[in-house]
C-alpha cells in the first residue's frame, strides 16, 4: 500500500505538537475519531499515518503524513481533497510539499509539448523565449488585434490574452481570436517569423469547449487557461481530452500563501500537463522570494519520470533593463513574460517589443548562459 | 456602467496606504500602468476604483474597490478573476465582502430547491433538519450501503457520503451508489420515512456527467459537492444545465483564511445555486467564530431579490449534545450535522442516530425556536 508523503507546516506549542499532528492525520483521511473505527483494513491502510515531526523554529513544526494512494481514486480533485480539502480551512497549516509515489504517478501524462514542444512552435530552438500579454481589457477586438500585430511583427514569440480578458460584451472570445489570429498569420507573413497567439479560456466546461472548437477553427498554436479557477480537474480533463496546441497556465486564485508556489504551481500545473507556468517573478509586483521562484522553477522543469519539461515564466512587473538578469537566474528554459512595461512605451511599442524580442534571443544564447 | 463593490483588508502603514489601495485597484482590473493606458474609455469605465479607504486597527485598512461589472463577462469564474484572481498571490490582501449589483445579480438564479425545497425532499416542513456522513473512507460499497441503511432506518433526513468519498478503488461510485440508494429504499419502506443518500460528486467533467448519469438510473434525490474542488464554474453550470435533485455544497479546499467565509460559503454558494452549504461550525475542530459562522448563514438565508434560501449545515466535530445549543443558535432554518460522534456510539450507532433525529425534530418545533 503506497503513500503520498504530504509536508505540512504547523504553528503549535511543543506539547500539543504531537496530538496536533494526529489529528490532522484523522483529518486528511477518515474524519472520524479512530476509536469510532471497526475496520481492520481501514486502520491499517486508509488512516493517514504521522510519518516524522521536525521542529523548524520555535512553535512551528515540519509534519509529514503518509496519505494512502488508495484515497485519492488517483484523481486530482480528490487528490487535492486528501491534500488539503479540509485543511485549507485550518489557519495554523500550510502545504509545502508532497512526494508521490510511482503508482500514483503512472495515471498521469504531464505536458505533453512542454518547454520543448514550445521551442518547436515558434522555432526557437536553444534559446529563451518571449511573451508579453494582450492589455487592457475594455479593448475591442480590433484593437486587440491591432496590438497583437504589432508585439507579433516585433518577433516577440507568443503573444497571450491578459488573463482578465475573457468573454467580456467589449471583446467577445470569437470575434477577439479571429481578429488576433488573423493579425499574428499576417504578421508572420510578412516577417516570416513564427509568433504565436494564445487565448485565455474561461468558463465552465460547456463553454471551455464552445471556446476550443473556435481555437481549432481558427487554427489557434496555443491557449492560457487559470487552473484554480477552472478547477483542476476540469484543466486536467481539457489537457487530456479537448486540446491539441500547448497550453500555458496562469496563477490566478492560487492563493499561494497556503500551498507552497513551487507544489502548486511548479510540480501540480506541470503534473497536470500545463506546458508553461506563469508565476509572479520575485522583485515585481508580488510577494515570492527569490529562493521561491528558483525552486518553483527547478520543479517545472528538473528532470522528473518521463515527464516533459513545463516552461516556467517569471513575469509580473518585469521590464526590458532585467532580461540579463532573469536569464542568468533561468538561463535559457525559460520563457520571458513582459507585458505592461511594453505597453508603457507609447508609439515607440513596436521598438520596444523589438527590443524585448532581440534581446531575449541575443543573450540567451551566448554561451554562458546554460 | 455599474460596479461591483469588492471590500478588502490590506496590510499597509498609513504613509502607503493610498498607493497601496491604487495598486489593488490596477491589479484587480487592467494589470498594467494606468499612464500606459490611452483609451479614455478604458481609464473611465473599465478601471476599478478606489471607493474609500478606512483604518479598522494600527497598519490594517478596509479598502472599497469599484469593479467594473462588464469586466466580470457574467461568468462566475471571470467574476472570481477580477475579485481575488491575482491579489490572491500578494500575502497582505485579504477579500472581506462584495457588493454586487442588480445588473450583475440577473445572470444568476441561486438555489433551484433551498431550504424549503430540501424539506420538501425529505417531509421536514417547519422543522430543523438531520443530516450525517457515511464514513469512514476505505469500507467497502456493501459496508457503506448497510450504514446508510441504519441511518435512514434511525429516521436521520440527510444520509451524505464523506466528502472524502470519492471513486476509490474499494467503493467505486457506481456500486456505492447503488447500495446506499437500495438501502435507504428499504429503510424508508419499513419506517414510512423519506430519507435521502446523498452522494459526492467528484473529477472532470466527464467524470461527473458520467456519476449524474448514475445519480438519475438509481433515483437518487440530492448530491454533495465541493465548489473549489469542481471550480466554481463547473459547479455553477453542472447545477444549471445537468442536476434534477438538490445538491449540497461541501467546503473542502476554500481556504477561507483569505476569503472571508461568510462571503464565499454563504454568498456566493448561493448564488450558484447550493442548495444547503455545509461550513465548520465554532467550538469544532475548525478555527471559525461564532460570529463569522451566524454571519455565514445569515448570508445563505436571509432575503435576497427572489433568490431561494440555501440551508446552512454547521458541521465538524458536532456532537448529539450540541443540538440544544445549535438550535439556539441557528433556529430552525438550518440542516444539523454530525458524522463522527454518531460513528463512535459502537453497537449503539442505530440509538444514538435516532436520539439525535428525535432530539432535533422534537426540539425544533418548540415555539421558542424560530
Amino acid at each position: 500500500m503506497s503513500r503520498l508523503h504530504a509536508i505540512y507546516h504547523l504553528q503549535a506549542s511543543a506539547a500539543d505538537i504531537d496530538a496536533r499532528a494526529r489529528a490532522l492525520a484523522l483529518e486528511q483521511s477518515i474524519e472520524m475519531p479512530l476509536e469510532a473505527v471497526a475496520s481492520e483494513h481501514v486502520r491499517r491502510d486508509i488512516v493517514a499515518t504521522v510519518e516524522s515531526i521536525n521542529e523548524i523554529a520555535p512553535g512551528r513544526f515540519a509534519v509529514v503524513l503518509g496519505i494512502a494512494t488508495a484515497t485519492t481514486g488517483g484523481e486530482i480533485g480528490q487528490t487535492m481533497n486528501m491534500l488539503f480539502g479540509n485543511c485549507s480551512l485550518q489557519d495554523d497549516v500550510e502545504l509545502v510539499d508532497v512526494g508521490l509515489p510511482d503508482d500514483f504517478l503512472v495515471g498521469f501524462a504531464g505536458p505533453r509539448f512542454g518547454l520543448e514542444g514550445i521551442r518547436e512552435c515558434v522555432g526557437g530552438a536553444g534559446r529563451a523565449l518571449t511573451m508579453t500579454a494582450l492589455k487592457p481589457q475594455g479593448l475591442s477586438a480590433a484593437d486587440l488585434g491591432r496590438l497583437c500585430g504589432v508585439f507579433a511583427g516585433a518577433g516577440i514569440d507568443i503573444v497571450k490574452d491578459d488573463h482578465g480578458i475573457a468573454n467580456q460584451a467589449y471583446a467577445p472570445f470569437a470575434a477577439r481570436v479571429a481578429a488576433c489570429q488573423q493579425a499574428v498569420r499576417r504578421a508572420n507573413a510578412q516577417t516570416g517569423g513564427r509568433s504565436v497567439y494564445a487565448p485565455s479560456l474561461s468558463g465552465g466546461p460547456r463553454q471551455v469547449r464552445e471556446q476550443l472548437r473556435i481555437v481549432r477553427e481558427e487554427g489557434v498554436g496555443m491557449v492560457l487557461a487559470c487552473p484554480m479557477l477552472m478547477g483542476l480537474a476540469h484543466f486536467q480533463e481539457m489537457v487530456g481530452h479537448d486540446l491539441e496546441v500547448p497550453v500555458l497556465a496562469h496563477p490566478a486564485l492560487a492563493g499561494a500563501a497556503r500551498i507552497h508556489p513551487p507544489l502548486l504551481l511548479g510540480r501540480l500545473f506541470r503534473l497536470l500537463g500545463a506546458d508553461a507556468t506563469i508565476f509572479p517573478n520575485y522583485g515585481g509586483r508580488f510577494s515570492y522570494s527569490r529562493e521561491a521562484c528558483e525552486a518553483l522553477a527547478h520543479a517545472a522543469r528538473a528532470p522528473w519520470r518521463d515527464f516533459r519539461a513545463t516552461a516556467p515564466v517569471p513575469a509580473g512587473g518585469m521590464n526590458v533593463g532585467r532580461v540579463p538578469e532573469m536569464l542568468e537566474v533561468y538561463g535559457r528554459d525559460v520563457i520571458l513574460l513582459i507585458g505592461g512595461a511594453l505597453l508603457s512605451a507609447g508609439s515607440a511599442l513596436a521598438a520596444r517589443s523589438r527590443e524585448f524580442a532581440d534581446s531575449v534571443r541575443t543573450l540567451s544564447q551566448r554561451s554562458e548562459v546554460t
